[in-house]
């Protein structure tokens, strides 16, 4: 029999109830569309109350979006976007930045999955001159793809270097909330107040549906958002059901008590999983996700009754992530499992 | 006090509350991402159970992006699509067509919102000639952007054109629930059976929460449909939510319902109207939109209390839509206020 | 035997023997590439002569690119070009200017090939709509596809129209030197001192062996061009060959006694076209083209003799064109044979 | 006193006289435009008679051009190119490449400027994973950027590698014929007899004014390619004056000549360097570049007297070219300065 839940992704999560009773309250009556109502304006609202006002706001339908949407206002086609080589931008998402913006996205090695001040110094060069693509947009994803977590210092350091370059940060935050959570930050504190100058919002890993803004902290910056959203084929028609997920998200601090939760099973799954002989933490486990290096033959075995994804076939590293809705009765059943198959 | 339903647009409406309950059927445990799951292989049959089997089906979030993706899928960039100058995809999209296929749209007068293969004949030139963009796609919309439905020989004409020439015909379906009732047939009879090589099937208008498909009625042609869509961002990673409200629209023949039912009431707001002096149906009313000419001063006052669109500014023709919770009632308090406005 | 010259494109006409000269001369020792170069900096200063200071210059190869690169300089990609219909930018580029900026193209009727304030503003409308694409440069074409030159107050009035509207006048100056020799104006007269933004500087049909020059006069509009020309694949390594060929353009009137020829070859054209019965002049001819309405049957036989294009099929409408080294006696001969052609 | 011909780039060379005479030679007349003339259809005959029939052969302005129409050509915008991470299309062309094909590059760590089957493998990854772009070509740099040149096996193995995983493989011919100058072979035997599907012909830095070819040695993989070309912005009106450059150089061995000549220069320069102490030849010298580590503070100097490119600041590594008009004395007299600048 299969397990209730798995750890294969916090987007494999369900959504919240409290967001799902949110979607079910709207369901009445006919309600303008594509963004001029009421719903959308009070999530909004929400918005501001978190992270200050004069921002810019825009929903849109998943992550790929969010980033791509994001990089394009920022950019024009001849930049160049410096990510982590692990970045979600450059890996996983079939090209769509490239595509979209048409900038060539420069990958930096980055072993935690964290840029550093060094690292991007070197990918900044070539300014000026015309045969060469010219950096405009530092982008760091928060927590990172290895579920390590940017201290704010780091975070400073970086958005200060670009700044100082005519350069903009932009924070993929599909787990932002995970790692304000991680660092008791409220949402400000981990993004506006750092330097960040765009951050793509992410709400689906954290209990929506499926919803993801961009958040503009320079209100200018976001000016003709609207358009390029649309153009990106990025407009709800019916933009209430997305709004609303939002105002259950930031309302009574949903965000951060699914983060927060979905964090401490992360820790309680290292802390089991570090009893088992044969099992290796690979990345400091910051926010929601355990990187483990297992004994290769253990991992088909665990897959045929868990799915989940392999991070490096080579080193034989696996990724696990738990989310608002795992258990720790999950965590004990699935860390019984391991212990099981990589001991036998 | 405002009322509860307008006239504005079919995407002003609810969730139909069977789709809504599908969603809440669904959310619980956690489900793979991205497709692969049993919701979506279940949904997908049912796109088979009424469109035959050897098909491609795509899910999306929204109508632009089913109609972008769709024409990407047929062109390469100096490839054309011809459509009407009032189509959706050319009027309504900021560009979203253009951008992201690099494909120029070519727009052919149409004064009752159909192609005719009379009128394609004239954008159909310049073939062969380096300089011309190459004509690859018809497209047309069904039912049109004027409430008008096609006949089903005219679109077997127009793929007649399309697959002599080696053209595609493609279909704009947001309304195809709308246009296969009127025309008294089923999904199949109303799209592929009269050689439309892709469809947008529409959802969002007729009920569902947000989701649009591709549907390839040649699987081969949407052998690679996936990755444009990730490129394209539009694959949603909680695809379980998407793929249940479809479930639910091809189930007991709700798709057929709600259609029947805003049609109806677009009859009943078109007598109703037909009575009221001053007023002039401008297009034959054949699916679920009515369009009428109204003396200029009335329009802002009708406003005041109903939200709705302006259609043509300088003649003074606004649309009015129905939906699938359109009631009689509704109908009656709306036209009795336009006729105590229009005659006053 | 086929006639030396022909009629059927200024650009079916060999290099201007001074131009060639240039290139030999420029043709010895080593030169750095890529535009960096004395010759170039010199072609630019005769730019600076001609049309004034602080202005932004930069070579491409042909007329396509100085369109496209001009066009894509001025616009995001959500943005729209307004243009005739006949505009070359529209019917004969292959969709390059949507393929390079995204942008769509809103076509306008314009019988005799010009825009006006009147016909344009019907294409300005949705502003500030995010289904809509946002007019952002008005672009013109000087002289006309129609052979007509805009008069003075009419670019003035186009230019006003746009900027008044936060929008930007661009001319594609393919035969701009032709247009100011009509109008007896100098290049600055006729481009910058009128409101014009961007200028396509048309060189190939004016003596070049191939090459053309996007004008900036507004620098700062131009100031990222270099990366636009470059990705555009425009930028010549072995750039002094270019730069020459406008330096010699610019020297001696050399322009301008091209195209004076030119448009008095055409006038010689249609003053011996007129006193053929069958013939009849379709566009006021007001630079080096004549566009005539003669006997269908007639249009096959000449061809055989010369090659030329047909401009309007249904309306048995032809296209001749004369270049700076049409002679008289070209004119007389090819008069001869129409003579001949169409009253037999 | 600045010395006639530098070492920066053998496209700071001239035009070969014989090329510039046959420029002269066709300047009478008119001809038809675009291609459709015998100076075209003459000079494609030699293409067929240097790599046999059944090709596709198209010209276009420069390198840039060549590559990204080449790579456009064959892959649709969620495709990979895979290249060395010092390619010229990965490094220098402000990301025409991406722009223009919507393709990721991907590139690879190649010391010498080769990839291997073991380095191309590291990338060949994700097939069919939505989410990942999808390897479509490998495009290898003949000779490399570093002046290397592949064996005919190496290109053998990366060509069965790349059809055996339905990809292609490209060649960047920038340098082609100082390639097969160096190995011995004819133009075919280096490039179509290698399973080379489709190349860049260098024409630019051998000796042309300014002109590149895209050759497919599969007729139908450039079927379409002239409205690319169009749409790209590089269908060159006059162009009897490109084609009579490609007749010229693959006349009398004139392209054979060249190379062998540049190549034989760039020996002759190594040799002159070994004897120079404080300078170390970096990568081997294969054809027509040089590469050589020297003191850093002798740079500076060198430049003074001659324009040159640093290859790698930090390791003080310079880049050296010789062309067909380099002279013995003018190495001579280059390596002395080269000798009292590194010893004083």
């Amino acid at each position: 029999m299969k397990p209730v839940r798995n750890f294969a992704s916090d987007n494999n999560a369900s959504i919240h109830p409290q967001v799902l009773e949110a979607i079910a309250a709207a369901n009445h009556g006919h309600t303008v569309g594509y963004g001029d109502d009421a719903y959308t304006e009070s999530a909004v609202r929400k918005f501001e109350q978190h992270f200050g006002s004069d921002i810019g706001v825009f929903f849109v339908f998943n992550g790929t979006a969010a980033n791509c949407l994001s990089l394009k206002s920022l950019t024009s086609s001849y930049h160049a976007v410096i990510c982590s080589e692990a970045a979600h931008i450059y890996t996983d998402e079939c090209g769509a930045p490239e595509k979209f913006t048409g900038c060539k996205l420069i990958p930096i090695p980055a072993p935690d999955g964290k840029l550093t001040v060094e690292s991007v110094k070197h990918a900044y060069h070539g300014i000026g001159d015309q045969h060469h693509v010219q950096p405009r947009v530092v982008s760091i994803t928060q927590s990172t793809e290895m579920g390590t977590v940017y201290k704010p210092t780091e975070i400073k350091s970086l958005a200060k270097f670009a700044h100082d370059r005519d350069m903009f940060l932009h924070m993929d935050g599909a787990r932002i909330a995970n790692a304000a959570a991680s660092l008791g930050l409220n949402l400000r504190q981990a993004t506006r107040d750092l330097g960040v100058d765009v951050l793509s919002f992410g709400g689906t890993k954290n209990g929506l549906m499926g919803a993801e803004a961009v958040v503009f902290f320079d209100k200018k910056l976001g000016e003709d958002f609207r358009f390029l959203r649309k153009q990106g084929m990025q407009l709800a028609s019916k933009m209430r059901f997305t709004s609303v997920q939002f105002e259950a998200l930031l309302s009574d601090d949903l965000w951060l008590r699914n983060s927060q939760h979905a964090n401490r099973m992360a820790k309680l799954l290292e802390k089991e999983l570090k009893e088992i002989p044969n099992v290796r933490i690979v990345y400091k486990v910051d926010a929601n996700g355990v990187f483990a290096q297992i004994p290769r033959k253990a991992i088909a075995k665990l897959q045929k009754k868990y799915f989940f994804y392999v991070w490096n076939e080579e080193e034989s590293v696996v990724r696990w992530m738990c989310s608002f809705d795992t258990t720790e009765e999950d965590v004990k059943q699935f860390t019984s499992l391991v212990e099981e198959t990589v001991t036998t």
